[in-house]
């Protein structure tokens, strides 16, 4: 994991910035600047109460990962690979008024957990997009790291992710906005997927590898309840390894279509941990 | 919020044990018994490592909430109104070595926090039921309390649910089980709507009422991204509430599926702050 975490800090300083336009996060909702006040609540920020520009206008990557005490030790690995603070402080929680995440910043990376599943990543990715697009950031890379699933590979692979794929091997995350199912694509930053992979090839201690990944509903579907055979699972995943599937998680069709809609340079990087 | 609290603890002592069949928890998953070992890895419990029917066996009640934090608090207004423990200390966390979920006891009681969103309430549905399988618990009532969402109500009303629904006012769960779709009921227990009914008829302080809530898988459907106007999402709430909806979260469907196929008495038990 620490090495991970290494190669990781690596890439965040290595990677090219990217210029979408104008590098404004761009968010698509014609209401929101009429408000007076944009509260993100789940991050316990706000236009009025923060100045969003000041405290965060200069961040350049985002990385996002499910849980929060995870986060904290990667943003301390980012201060100490990035030369930041000396042997200062462990980085505050810059969310500490709420539990619902926690938001860590070294130097130009900030660090933001969001919980297992579509909605809650979904709640997050809302906000912080909200954030980014308030605080005038530029040329944000926004990152997706954590554990997830490994198909037909070593346990402690790492995966990234050229096209997050739903249940059923698409490349797309179907959406109900108030009653009508929207469908939006998946695709990710092509090259930015082969930066970091390149960035892997000073790494040998673990296989690194460009694949699809599959995000799913529900992380048991032989929890409680199985109402499938032991062949018929093995069958539908050789299917999805044949679809190009190398992993499975929770978060990646959603993370994907965000951000791509926002104009962000995304990518969900992901580790799997187990066979 | 006290007040609340204080209801559903009256609630808790009153409401008259149910037996359904044997009483006992069941787990349909054909696979489990050939397991040597069980682990519930997002409790940080497990089958080998802690003896589950001696430390949960007795459970009767188990109330699940979104927030680690908020659900301290109500275990502490638990032990006070059951009269547990007297001047004794706070109720330790019984999975402290996860940041997943919190879990803690005060006498009959189990509280769980589930996070945001049905991918993460569903996690540890699977986990706490089987866990309550494997404790040998019997006649367990489950309830979900939160915050949510009111539709033409006055804010700090309580809507007790009598039917959750989805998006598209269907009282239907649906789940991607492997590459199939499945369609699972979402019907509550009435007998229990109407129990916790009567006891807040002793409470004067607020609204309460049963009604439909409605399962969304996004809190936003108006955050970085909004795609429709006020007027269009004025009238979609009209006929959410024509519909019988009285109230929106994010959890309700799956907690109401799930929990009734495996012969839990649930109920999702929802307070609206937000009109």
């Amino acid at each position: 994991i620490r090495q991970l975490w290494k190669a990781r800090g690596f890439e965040l300083k290595s990677c090219r910035e990217s210029h979408l336009g104008d590098g404004l996060v761009h968010v698509k909702n014609p209401h929101l600047e009429a408000m007076d006040e944009d509260v993100l609540y789940h991050l316990d920020l706000g236009t009025r109460t923060h100045d969003l520009p000041a405290m965060f206008g200069d961040v350049k990557f985002v990385c996002v990962g499910d849980s929060p005490s995870g986060m904290r030790p990667f943003a301390e690995l980012m201060q100490q690979e990035l030369g930041l603070g000396g042997g200062g402080g462990r980085p505050a929680d810059l969310c500490a008024g709420t539990d619902r995440y926690a938001t860590f910043r070294a130097g130009p990376v900030l660090t933001v957990s969001h919980g297992m599943g579509i909605p809650s990543i979904s709640v997050m990715l809302h906000e912080l997009i909200k954030l980014l697009h308030r605080a005038k950031c530029r040329d944000v890379t926004i990152i997706r790291i954590g554990t997830s699933g490994g198909l037909g590979m070593e346990p402690g692979s790492v995966v990234i992710t050229d096209t997050a794929v739903d249940s059923f091997f698409q490349a797309r995350f179907e959406q109900a906005v108030l009653d009508a199912v929207v469908v939006r694509s998946t695709e990710l930053d092509k090259g930015l997927a082969e930066e970091l992979l390149r960035c892997s090839e000073e790494l040998h201690d673990f296989l690194t590898l460009i694949g699809h990944t599959m995000c799913t509903y529900n992380f048991y579907e032989d929890g409680a309840l199985c109402s499938f055979s032991s062949e018929k699972k093995l069958e539908y995943l050789k299917r999805a390894y044949n679809a190009g599937v190398r992993n499975t998680e929770m978060e990646s069709t959603a993370f994907a279509a965000t951000c791509g809609l926002c104009g962000l340079k995304a990518k969900p990087h992901t580790l799997h941990t187990s066979a």
